[in-house]
């Protein structure tokens, strides 16, 4: 299968692209000899995979400028394909070794599990759930700017997922650390996976009981209220926006453009 | 604190009860000197901690029939505590180890966090997604037996969301890989924690394209639409039961009520 197999060409964790802005792929040939492989899945009937960075820096990636750029260039059928690589390779190279035991782990399965070579326990890939929610009243929208972020830049809160915790009461709980409010009525909006490195974010609207907050300034740099017509501007952008909307390709425009229709 | 601090009373992971069925406390004097412990939280002004277990058999554990049958003479209250707890302090037993370095790691902010020290590398506890879902044709629903399982026992089908996937994509694949069945207007119903050991139930309804299944062998014993009244006659139970419900504790029972009544 050699010749017909597909390697997705990587910078470190960084897409390679074609002239055309599309993922650039090599062929397996190109993977060093001791390289270890993830397999994508098929396309038609060529394999696709990728390679698990070497050993070096192993810090988890988040999301950066760069890497904002390149998603933005790439279709949306070329940025799953990247986002889901990114995520297995990344985990690959932060998991050579066991939890349990400290021994060595090999990769298994095609990529999708490393077994311990010492104890013998097996790993799997980890996707931590992030809620993230619109929290209205009177038909404004409480948005947050975080600690380092550029001015005039907002969006939506959010927070990992604790364990014991069902997803409203993750919602409930992380407004009421971050803003002092509480809230009610919390229900679903949509879903989407964010490989930086590895989060599946569940995005929520939820009713505030009052519009009083007490910032977490651990946290945050500032928390507003935002009107429909405010919301709606933003999302049109340009010079006269009232905040900086979320990156096209963040949930948070999604929930936003859902809430301004709504 | 010591003398107001509370130890929850585990025997291994399973919960220790009092003659009243509710969780047994303990004093903090009773944990052992050099103990991991994790931080639950107050109740009223008391501290309530619980003790990581010690090295040794550090498989994850899955709900088995003791385990149920002290889930149902908790009250939800202390079920919910109970479930928290486990999750955390079986994290703790099975990650000793650092996953980028493989040095020993040491239980930090009160438990919600161990740190390499080796490398440094934070590590915190894992919460898997976990899609479990509702399929429907024609007012039938298409619930499964596992391997394994008891003859008449069935329940929704299940599946971790997998990286690069959103919920909506996971229950799709998940049907489509376990039935072969494509579904279409998969919607959001309802969560929970299920801390065996460390799953978050994102619990979802789906229609189906067509009632032709072909089950995948690998994981199911049986796969079967049933019709209202049937799934209505099993939840009420009883020896003419067209099947055996899930436990009451499982979203799965939650989201048959659910679809009962819809």
């Amino acid at each position: 299968m050699g010749w017909r197999a597909r390697l997705l060409a990587l910078d470190g964790l960084m897409p390679g692209m074609d002239e055309a802005g599309a993922l650039a792929w090599t062929s397996l040939a190109d993977a060093p000899q001791d390289a270890e492989l993830v397999f994508l899945g098929l396309d038609g009937d060529r394999p696709c995979f990728a390679c698990v960075p070497p050993q070096g820096d192993s810090a988890p990636r988040m999301a950066n400028p760069a890497l904002w750029a390149a998603m933005a260039a790439l279709s949306p059928g070329d940025l799953a394909v990247y986002g889901g690589a990114r995520s297995l390779v990344d985990w690959h190279a932060r998991h050579r070794f066991c939890a349990q035991c400290g021994g060595a782990t090999e990769i298994a399965k095609g990529g999708w599990q490393r077994n311990c070579t010492q104890c013998g326990a097996q790993h799997f890939p980890r996707t931590d759930p992030v809620t993230i929610m619109l929290v209205e009243h009177e038909d404004r929208l409480m948005l947050g700017r975080g600690l380092g972020w550029g001015e005039g830049r907002f969006s939506a809160l959010a927070g990992f997922v604790e364990p014991g915790e069902s997803i409203e009461e993750a919602v409930a709980r992380e407004v009421l650390e971050e803003s002092g409010v509480t809230v009610r009525d919390v229900s679903y909006v949509a879903s989407q996976p964010w490989p930086f490195p590895s989060q599946l974010m569940i995005g929520c609207h939820a009713l505030a009981d009052d519009d009083t907050v007490t910032m977490d300034e651990t946290e945050l740099a500032e928390l507003r209220w935002f009107t429909r017509d405010e919301v709606k501007a933003a999302l049109v952008g340009g010079p006269d926006a009232p905040f900086a909307k979320p990156p096209r390709e963040a949930i948070a425009t999604h929930l936003l453009t859902w809430w301004s229709a709504k």
